[in-house]
């Protein structure tokens, strides 16, 4: 497994396997990897013939005020459980090899920007449209590969790789969780145990959803409603937002009448801000 | 010669020639050719194995209220005059294929694009970075050819290639003009034969800078001045801007204490709006 710090050394290593006729997936990952991050990389191994993992904390995703200093990073760690997955290139640059100190030029799917978690992180997804592109453009993958937990991104990098015509087939995996139900995120480092319990509200609240949706609930309102009494039994819980939103447009719905439907929440646990979600298929319910 | 429509076949068409090796050049235009034009096609044709003419009205580059719906156009003519350069492809998608209905996808090279023609055409730039960047997706250049004539969008073309990581050289290409000086545009049909006269004010005055600077004047003020007094000679003309800036940041200079500035302006002869412009390098004037 070669890590790699610079563009120029990734664009050749990249050149190197496609003339060989390699297809190339591609993992962005900020690093501190967890199982969640491992399953993208084992999708990657089973789609592609060469995988391509890059670690980057990026700053531009980050909004003043949040934790881009503290988030926790190992890439020791992270490489090493790499190399045991069989990973062909690690790709971690430093900030300044990736953002030159005038950088201006940014992408932006807007609407879908602004709305679930871009209301509490104005600039969030410009900036993760920003380096996903500027990765696509270094590693030249086939097939790129994200987490269905970062729902609203998911959504949003689909839009932009379709309206910007790149020719690239991004797929989104499964949410990876821990034994209770937590979604695996790396900023689960940040919870003690108390908080880590109170947590699993989160997940709880989106079984609870399913179970009224597979019972004929079609009233977003309720749906909420029944999510928000399960996320306030928490003490320690502050809900950020609870979403009942169409999957592809992320506008709200009143009622489930759509082909798929986004079930969303953001929470504060603590000083922790936690994202889950699920996706629903409210016409293929068989009545 | 092959003329394209759809994304598709125009991907396919690329990737046959690029699996055979060939080297591809773009020259991206919204049609209605001129011997500018052309001269891209030809140093195209000199630096690269197959050429690829896109002609496509960009909506998105327009705001409202410009002349989007009234722009030249005349694609018989133009592959006509393709067809004779030697070119190898047109790429001539309607706006549908382009952008569909729910298009939010955008590319901005902030700060570069309100200086200079951002200030009379808000939106423009982002329109014009969006849909190069769609056609360097869609044709997967080498090399990409630009005209000098439109020089703000040739330095935030270069600066969001740069800064997006995108592996292709952009070649910004001399402006042609017509016999008196006049800066060949499509838009030149627009004038009639006395605005046409009128509207060599603008090269009139740039020839007067470079020569006031050939002279030693140092201070963008007096350069400024007698631009303006040459412009304001014609009863027509009406000046949107003229500066004098760094021809990297586009800030304005007190005084061309730099390594190359760019002198540029936007005129209004009758409803016609002409930009002209030429880059010196007072540093190297030996004195």
């Amino acid at each position: 497994m070669r890590i790699i710090k610079t563009r120029e050394e990734i664009r050749e290593a990249v050149r190197a396997m496609k003339a060989q006729g390699f297809r190339i997936g591609l993992v962005p990952t900020m690093g501190f990897l967890h199982e969640g991050h491992l399953s993208l990389v084992r999708r990657s191994r089973g789609r592609t013939d060469k995988t391509v993992v890059s670690i980057f904390v990026n700053p531009t995703q980050f909004g003043p005020g949040e934790d881009f200093n503290d988030y926790p990073r190992d890439l020791e760690k992270d490489c090493e459980r790499l190399r045991k997955e069989g990973v062909d290139i690690v790709f971690a640059p430093d900030a300044e090899e990736i953002y030159p100190p005038d950088h201006a030029t940014y992408v932006e799917v807007t609407g879908l920007q602004d709305k679930l978690c871009g209301g509490a992180r104005p600039g969030h997804f410009r900036g993760v449209c920003t380096i996903v592109l500027k990765l696509f453009h270094l590693v030249d993958p086939d097939r790129a590969f994200f987490g269905q937990k970062d729902a609203q991104q998911a959504v949003i990098l689909q839009k932009m790789t379709r309206e910007l015509d790149c020719d690239i087939e991004i797929e989104v995996c499964p949410i990876i969780r821990e034994v209770g139900g937590l979604a695996m995120s790396s900023r689960n480092i940040y919870l003690n145990p108390e908080q880590r319990s109170a947590a699993l509200c989160l997940r709880r609240s989106l079984l609870a959803a399913e179970n009224l949706i597979d019972q004929g609930e079609m009233v977003a309102g309720k749906i909420q409603a029944e999510m928000e009494r399960i996320i306030r039994e928490e003490n320690s819980a502050r809900i950020d937002y609870i979403a009942v939103v169409d999957y592809f447009s992320l506008e709200p719905l009143s009622s489930l009448d759509t082909p798929s439907a986004l079930i969303a929440l953001a929470v504060h646990i603590g000083r922790v801000r936690l994202i889950d979600n699920t996706i629903v298929y409210p016409k293929e319910i068989i009545k």
